[in-house]
């Protein structure tokens, strides 16, 4: 019984795995970071998405999945020109992970002594082209945060010691959980992910028992509950490729640019990261429901997410971000 | 003098008795924790647990225990195909453990200059089809703390250095012992334990003298004393074999299930794992009464150990936890 | 000039040396705690105890005093089967020691290259089937202590590292001095010790003439005096020794186990092991003193000793804990 | 796509900007310090001025970018005559950077068994001839700090271990961004900035969506938008390179000296560093817009830029430093 | 220019002096506690002692100066058996001493490949049969001190490092200075010296300038200068040395014991230290002024050093410890 | 462009000039103390001073500049004979230097292997016969400081490590910066610095522009600024050999000694060290100014820079240390 609960019978939790599917459409968004209490399937839904994602085409051996093999680094030792297709990577970068195991290890002895780029990757090698997902992620200690954030900055990720230089591509999808109870999150990392969602236990009584029987059923009768629930998971799989499909071909009107610019403005986010995100966001919410034109309908549908965590702390304004953003949502694209 | 304490032979701590017993029937129940003075036997009865249990078939020589020669890990050295019994294992995890010593020891030279698997198991293959055992839990470093929480998630001890990856079973019973006085328990690994149980000292004056005196005749006249205890262990053994074969056969009605959402919700539970639980420890008792439903009667006789540990501290409700879910059971099971 | 002070020499401190005297007669009772000023001799009565107790009979170079070759343990090298005597051992456990050098040091290279089990056992080894002193033992690091209470309860020194698996007995009474002005004893540590003494300077002149005429003496006079005080350690040692063997045929009514429970409930001890204790102290100075039967005079001499360091610290009472127990036994055993 | 955001088509900004090309200028004025919001494109603007610097020549393969063969240092092994032209470096000082690779690490045991310089070098080598860039330097370590405060006074990297030293230029423009927020400087570091300045969002609606459309275009559209400002970068570099030529022979006026020394006064600027630094960037100005005598006009233009970091705190005055430096130019100046 | 300041020559100070010369003559008193100003001469002092105190008879190699070759501890290598003299050893230790470089650092390694006991040994070897210096005794590390409490109660070395044992002879005079505002002394410490004196700068003008010319022309007329004070201090040696011939034969009267007891008793020092401590000075101060019996002048002489530093603070009397002992010796010896 | 700044052409700052002039002419003085603001040329005139200094003659390759080959210390390797002449050193002791670079690292395998006394000399080596400059002296870590006491006392460096021990003269004036509201030093400290000045920026704006012009000149017309100044330094050099040959010869009546005495009475300064450092300043003074006797016209000039680091905190009295040296100046020496 290895394969994950299927990510189509979740319960709830709409928001979540809209901003998940969005980031499967145009992995440049940027990140999803998952705000709630414990025991809400958090991790449950990471392990779901993986199991829900497209296969990839990789050459077979290349340690950072490469596509082809022009692209495998100089490092990467006995790897042929094969391309096979294997799971989208959903990596894990566990809190105590040491920089070495987050970035690679280089061998230093033996690369000055034997002139050999004796290179270990590490996990940011294993995520490239997938997700890489932390939990408790306002937990991460300081200086593997200012990796994260230099790889997730320039999509590689660059290893010098001692004059030695080793790099390779490092383009992934951040998926964070985090417990807002346990500490802050840096503005900076924050800043990082494309779209945040909050998720919380259902208070409704028939969706904790559907939660209950599904779990259940899960554990007690596994044949049948994953037969009916991989066909829900293959449909979805299907929309998310044609949506990638068309997504370049989206037109973006002049005005939608001044609608994201006026939001941003009237709600006082931070910076202009929050423009670019909600725009991309937003352009992958079309694609998805097959429009031809990024629009309102398609701002009005994300913008919670994409900028609920960039707002700053307003003491006269005691609404929570959520319904701050609605306000001026309401406000500005009325 | 070897055989520990005979579990029958403690006197009094009937709902720590309980627990450990359910865990015997449904390992996946999910561990014990048990809070309370010094002096009570917390560690006493955790080693007689170990005593009563009924052996386990395994591979002579295997590592973490599996069932099956194919179960057995790769890297596992020498390890042949007969089958043999062994007590079910009883692994204490020491405070100051090392990450090693609890996960592990991979010998990354060796793996990468000849290619081999040398790896140490550490406590968790151990524990592997038995029991981990945690004195003063609370006091347990936070990192192996994390540890034990992924372990406990996925059944799966997986260790990732340098690129290597080796993988093993790791499914236990987690008991914990706690005094609740020397600090407090991160909620997350509340959580994690399925039932909780207080113990104290007793108060009844022939109860202090019943201990005093099997103690006494268990140093004092070792071999009478055993002679007639093992005996009621054997016995408790035999009926707790018959309930782990009917467990699933078990029925579980929809108004069980109803029962458990609104037991949770009226107590305002964290998170949807203790529907589940509940759910769980209640079949377990059924079985061990030989009914053929699990219904209100076993709700109410393991509420309290199933929640009591999953209650949001209410300023305005100055009851204990206990006597919050007895309010609780009588109101939404009466 | 190498021989200590003589036991018998110490002026007065007579509740120090009947605690010594008993844990003599029986050690499974568990440990002497000193507490008192600095310059009452504390130290100096441990090493005085050192010469005064019967010598034991050893397989000669076993690391541990096994007391028959076939008790030696299956780590130790060239020993052979000759038995010897030697004096019992009474180990110093200093304040900053290492855990490696408390438990023994395992060569975990050599054991796992050449598969030699390659075991450097530690002070604990050394001490077993004597004594194990430690000064300031307030001042003991935390997870030292927690290493000697593991070892106290199970009477085994179990090292275990990457995989491998050392043993060896370690059943010794620990003596522990220390200054309550210099810090507290956890709870946990106290229960542990079977005996507790308090000590001062005597305040009486003539004793302390006493004291340094001796002491002087001792110095100034060595052989006269010695030849005198070591007559006197003879005899102790005889008396000592009698009571050992009548001590198992010591009987035990039903009333002194009922008068045991009594005490520990109106002093309102902490868990059980006070009733136990004071079970086997009573016993002990039955033995001293030639009984056949163990009773109230028994336990009225030993009960101070024996509770005073259980008791709960209570607000409304502002008597010493001596006193407490003192009116405590009054009443009980009125 | 690896070519950095062009400089020119940076929206706004303009001080930073001016600062940017003035130390590019000269770079005895001795760095840039921007402060200011997250978001505000600060490590941008530093990768783009990297792209509009003039290339310099540079000895092939000599480590610290020595402009002639007889330049290159004693230690670097293998570096022959031929002169190439490489960027104008720009290096990143990472946050968690040790000594060993900020200042280049010395391999003592082969120095001194073999006698060889073995140095490897570090980053402030790679840095000589151009840009230092440290991303938060309020977040940067003291002791590093310190190294880099040695080194910018002596323009020479030393190091001296166990008896060896070695040496190597190291002149660079130290470029350092931070957030006021998170930290301040240590005094001693501010004052080794010649030139402060201060960013912010734009709060214009149009330059907002300007900003966006730019990085819009730079990732949907690249080539035709890189066609259009590499062009408008080329012409800046040419206006840099020609007021390089005129600098030293700018003339300057004894009543410029005394107008620098009149404003450090009136504004109560620390020390010396304060009024040097002044001169320099308004001769710089002076070149850049063609003059032939520096004056009044200069520094009114420059003032704020070169002095607003060195002012002590006035508790009596409540205006920002920017206002405090411009109120003291208008009645100086007047 | 390498002879130390003559220990005649310095001015005033007579109690540090005093204290020094009785040291000299029985070393079991114990110790001298230094406390006072800075500049007062106290490191002079001690090293002024060093070229005082009369040379001793060591055989020629042995690295803890043994005056016997029996007395060679067996782990000296190429010691011989000619006796030669050398001056009384002075040893400094430094605050910031590794425990390896005071007790001796053992050689694991090559103990256990080659069966070799490898001990270099540290500074208590050097100081055998002379003084340990310990300047600003109360900043000494508290693990330091534990282990020269250690060896000052036992009178031997002993290092003990994975079932290896080491043992010499380490009988000394502490000697320790202090400045009382920079950190208070641990009671224990306290206890250990025997002596304590205080010192201070003159305040008298005739005495400063006293001092200044004897420093001046220490620096600028050595010669003549030496030639005086040398003979000043042959004669103090000559005194010193007659003194310790007479001094087991002085008489003791129980009247000298009582009045001791009774002067620590009105004191209320803590412990029995005191009494011998204040017996052996006061008997030793007897031998320094040729007496045969040791009364009460030589208690009146000595008791101040004796006593001052064992004294427990009173807070309803506000005089300096000195005052109280003056006080207590006029009531009792009056 | 390597010769520093000219000492002559510093603009005022005439106290630490005189100090640094003093030191120069009697080294014994002890060292001097800049405490001052930032930016007021403290490590530029150390530089300065250096190269106005007389060169020295010293044996070539000797790394403590011996003067003669007799001094050569034995550990040196590989040194001739020859004597050569080099500038007066001056070593900078960094803030994070280890010990082992300050003192020297000594090669215990080699030493224990080979017999060979394998030292790497450090900074105290290389500053023997020289200046030691810090800094920021304040913020020396305190095992560092206890390191130049030691050195600064005797005047020698002695390295023991496990039983070898080495040797070498590190005479040399002290030269330290600080900046008073960055941390205090250590009383102990301060009274090793013979003198102390106080500097401060120039508030005359005609000072401050000859300031800027002086240091324009300095790096626009290089050539002909050190033409001129270069002479100046010369000056004043011989004018120091003259002090230097005379400073023997002056006399020093018994009222300048009873003189130094008073005043320091008068002011309440520690220890004796202020009578004596007085003395000497005042008669470096004498000589400079090429006077035959040293009195109250000398001790004048220097009584400050000699005594206002040296006076305890009188919360009675508010006015600086300057102005209540001057007050007993004036008054004692009326």
């Amino acid at each position: 019984m290895t394969h994950p609960f299927p990510f189509s019978a979740i319960v709830g939790q709409s928001e979540m795995k809209q901003a998940m599917v969005l980031t499967a459409i145009d992995p440049s968004i940027g990140g999803v970071l998952v705000f709630g209490d414990r025991g809400t399937g958090k991790s449950t839904s990471v392990r779901a998405l993986a199991a829900l994602l497209p296969e990839i085409d990789v050459v077979a051996g290349c340690p950072c999945n490469s596509a082809t093999p022009a692209a495998v680094p100089d490092w990467a030792e006995g790897v042929g020109t094969e391309i096979v297709s294997k799971p989208t990577p959903v990596i894990d970068l566990p809190l105590g992970a040491t920089e070495d195991r987050v970035v690679g290890a280089l061998d230093i002895e033996r690369a000055l002594t034997r002139g050999e780029k004796a290179f270990e990757p590490g996990l940011l090698a294993r995520a490239n082209r997938g997700y890489l997902y932390i939990d408790e992620v306002n937990l991460l200690e300081d200086h593997i945060v200012d990796l994260l954030l230099d790889v997730a900055v320039s999509g590689e990720n660059v290893i010098e010691r001692e004059g030695l230089s080793i790099r390779h591509p490092a383009r992934f999808v951040l998926v964070g959980s985090g417990n807002p109870e346990e500490g802050e999150l840096r503005p900076q990392l924050l800043d990082r992910f494309g779209l945040s969602v909050e998720v919380a236990s259902p208070n409704n009584i028939d969706d904790r028992i559907e939660v209950i029987r599904r779990r259940d059923a899960y554990e007690m009768d596994y044949d049948a509950f994953m037969a009916h629930w991989q066909g829900e998971d293959a449909s979805l799989r299907k929309r998310i490729l044609e949506a990638r499909k068309i997504l370049r071909a989206i037109e973006t009107p002049d005005a939608t640019l001044r609608d994201c610019a006026e939001l941003c403005v009237a709600l006082g986010a931070d910076g202009l990261r929050g423009e670019l995100t909600l725009l991309k966001a937003a352009r992958a919410v079309a694609a998805y429901s097959g429009a031809e034109t990024v629009g309102r309908e398609h701002l009005r549908t994300i913008a919670a997410s994409a900028l609920r965590h960039r707002l700053r702390r307003d003491p006269l304004d005691e609404a929570g971000s959520t319904t701050r953003v609605a306000r001026v949502v309401d406000s500005v694209l009325a």
